[in-house]
């Protein structure tokens, strides 16, 4: 068989870094969300972009399906190897190669995750930004196009990679674009490589912008009488250009559940957590304009935190939001939706949401980047009972409708992978077909992460 | 000949919107910069979209090619008919379809400029923020990827635009995305047909970014003993995080040409032009920020201006920089470049651009975006000396290869068109192929705007 030959040509090329160990099969087969384990043939651990195109030459050479693995969090099963072939694995390429402290840009190696970036970046006076809540590798964020709670402020990832180099279906090595931070010249082929899930190609490098820390940061949590009055807050604030650092949303019943997880001590009741970045100056002032308009729509309390170390339990609270929910139903899984719509529509959405959840048996805390319009219900289902798994996705997929109605999108920040295959000809109707063309021209046998993002035949 | 038999098809459907007269085709075939007056075989204006599908059709079928025309502004031979065909010119798609104030976003057709929309805009406290100086169309600046004096604050089109509705080489028409402020949705087309430069598609619709209408803005001028004091303030302050909205340098010969042209009475010396957005008390900290690094960087001279007509001055003596230098040199012809290399190496390449230039019998005045590293010498050349043309493009090349070398790109913003096509190999090696692998799958015919960006076969 042609993937036979393949394994066999790769064990020889990498010797012990090439496994097919049960455990790490089974580990690469694993995904954060509900989709069954899916294990790939072999998992290799290249060290080098040249080990990178050697193998995915080998895999062009026997049709074998060629699979990137950077921290395994993304939720739509968009790592799982649906058809089989080899999970590459970049544990080993996870260096820091150039730090340009002057042009507030960094190179990586893709298996570095964000925490050890910021911790390597951590005397420099810079950070890089985009912030997930998971530890997730800059190659997954780069592939899903990650975002998360400081998006509002410095951007997705979208807008924080200026360059990458990208292994090709073929094994060819490109590199697609430099240092400078604007240019005219040519097809935008990062933005490409971004959010392609390793459908086109591998990446083996990635120049990401960083951003100076912050002389003063400062926090609160804010208390509201209903979701409205919250959302009208954010929009408000937004359009007065005030620029919020983060600003999320949770609900009632994730503040209650955050509480009992992390300890902390939210009224019952619908809450932004915000952060503002800046010199002491703005930040004093940026906080005091949201004051008077959280206020002025009946906000509940206020908490400001400046302390450091408050505001780092404020933020693992709500990175932990979702774990919190799980420590609340043993035994349950999540199904965690991700539609995003324009602002304007945000109580809309949101409302429509929270009383198709009231009005189904399934408990669907929410919470949301809401600067961005993007939110989240974390469904929670019982893996033993196929109904609950059945209504969940029945709810979902009213959100992603819904979404859809309204503008928007049925993904902000998560992706397709498997998980939103069935959406992408509602929202993108004929330009799915264009990003089949792209797949199709870039990767003709189909060996690059196959299953994910494009129409299947 | 098949392309008559498109124009024939295309005078039916069009009636009074197919011309064929001398002096539009003579109009449609001329640049703003120094190539040849390259006319089309005919210039239709359309209405509506679907008349854009069905032009297109009739020249897919008669392998017609298909050339948009926004305001003819762009500055490398972009829009001329190097091998016949028709200009599609959008002057009658030029309106406001659709303004969100909520969403800080507006639809518009891509016949509308730049200042016909913040005219539009002028009462909703919002405004679009990217600059080229040109009045230029947002349907030509989407397909250059333009940008100017405000990307260092609010970035070039690629960060500006959300949505494209655009008709494909075959007449199908796609949307690339919804009004959601950010997805994750399958691969980022709308990032794909800006900075395309027609050669993939026909903008016929755009959703772009708003900003709020700063509450206090202030500018200044400030002049430096040399160039490199300057650049190391914009450093500087870029590190200190503040946020600049606009950061421009002109040198010593710009500024007195600046001087005979605009009135204005710059000091015989090199200049950083600045302008601060915010609240009153952010603009007031910034400026001040500002001030401290100039002076400590050895400022000559600093003069600020809060009052709106100063601004408005300031910034259309250097808009008008291009012309101010053709003014001083009756009769002569200029070849604007447009590098962009990483800021620590910016000094380094303005001062050996700088010495190329002294070195050269050519004039040659030098401005820049420097914010974002990007700036231009426009090189002086008399037309009917072709050895003269020869220089030009000789000191030109070697600023391409210089910014090459320093990790650059050889345009910043203006794009390849004819004009920077030579540069595209050295600057992406293997990536200009997949450039043309995406062109032959978009558009196999080679039907929309032949000749430019993709290597020509
Ligand atoms: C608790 C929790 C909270 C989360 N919160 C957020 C959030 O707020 N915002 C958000 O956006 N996401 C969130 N996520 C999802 C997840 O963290 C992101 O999708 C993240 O970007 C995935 O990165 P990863 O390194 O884990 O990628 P992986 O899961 O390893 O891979 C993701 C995709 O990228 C591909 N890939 C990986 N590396 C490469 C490479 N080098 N080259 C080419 N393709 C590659 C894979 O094949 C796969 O298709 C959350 C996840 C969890 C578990
Ligand atoms: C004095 C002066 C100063 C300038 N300063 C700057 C600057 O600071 N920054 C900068 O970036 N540029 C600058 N430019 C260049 C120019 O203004 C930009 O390139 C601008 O984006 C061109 O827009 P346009 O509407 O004139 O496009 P056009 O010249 O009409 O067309 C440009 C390209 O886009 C294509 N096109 C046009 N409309 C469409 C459409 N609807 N769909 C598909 N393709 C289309 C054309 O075929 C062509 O390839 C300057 C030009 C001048 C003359």
């Amino acid at each position: 068989m042609a993937i036979e030959q393949a394994l066999e040509e790769l064990a020889d090329l990498l010797e012990d870094r090439f496994t097919r160990s049960e455990a790490e099969l089974e580990q690469h087969g694993h995904s954060e969300a509900y989709f069954a384990n899916t294990p790939p043939d072999a998992v290799v651990f290249p060290r080098n972009t040249n080990e990178v195109s050697q193998i995915v030459k080998i895999c062009a050479a026997h049709d074998c399906p060629v699979i990137g693995w950077g921290a395994g969090t993304s939720l739509e099963g968009h790592a799982l190897a649906v058809r089989g072939g080899i999970s590459v694995d970049f544990r080993h390429m996870n260096k820091v190669l150039d730090v340009n402290a002057e042009d507030m840009d960094v190179v990586v190696q893709p298996g570095i995750t964000r925490e050890e970036l910021n911790q390597e970046l951590r005397h420099t006076g810079l950070f890089f930004p985009v912030d997930p809540g998971a530890n997730a590798s800059l190659g997954g964020m780069a592939s899903t196009r990650c975002s998360g709670t400081t998006a509002v402020r410095y951007g997705t990832m979208r807008e924080n990679v200026i360059a990458l180099e990208v292994v090709l279906a073929d094994g060819r090595i490109i590199r697609t674009g430099t240092r400078a931070r604007k240019s005219a010249s040519g097809y935008d082929l990062t933005g490409m490589f971004v959010g392609a899930e390793g459908t086109l190609g591998l990446i083996t490098e990635l120049t990401v912008r960083l951003k100076g820390q912050p002389e003063a940061v400062s926090a609160a949590t804010c208390a509201f009488p209903d979701m409205g009055a919250a959302i009208d807050t954010v929009i408000q604030t937004i359009q007065m250009g005030v620029p919020m650092a983060r600003i999320e949303f949770i609900d009632a019943a994730s503040a209650g559940m955050v509480n009992a997880y992390s300890g902390t001590a939210l009224p019952d009741a619908p809450h932004l957590l915000i952060e503002f970045h800046g010199s002491d100056t703005v930040v004093a002032e940026q906080a005091e304009t949201f004051g008077e308009l959280a206020r002025e729509n009946g906000a509940l309390s206020f908490e400001w935190s400046t302390k450091p170390e408050d505001r780092k339990r404020l933020w693992a609270a709500r990175h932990n939001a979702a774990y919190a929910i799980f420590a609340a139903f043993p035994g349950k899984r999540g199904l965690s939706t991700d539609v995003c719509v324009p602002i304007s529509n945000l109580a809309q959405a949101i409302a429509e949401t929270q009383a198709d959840i009231d009005a189904s048996p399934l408990p669907g805390p929410l919470v949301g980047h809401v600067g961005d319009g993007n939110f989240h219900a974390l469904l929670v289902f019982d893996p033993e009972v196929p109904a609950e798994l059945d209504e969940a996705m029945r709810l979902s997929s009213r959100m992603a409708d819904r979404a859809l109605e309204l503008g928007g999108t049925v993904t902000g920040e998560h992706g397709i992978g498997m998980g939103k295959l069935g959406y992408m000809q509602a929202e993108h109707g004929e330009a799915w077909d264009v990003m089949g063309q792209l797949k199709t021209a870039m990767d003709p046998q189909n060996i690059m992460n196959p299953g994910k993002l494009v129409r299947s035949n």
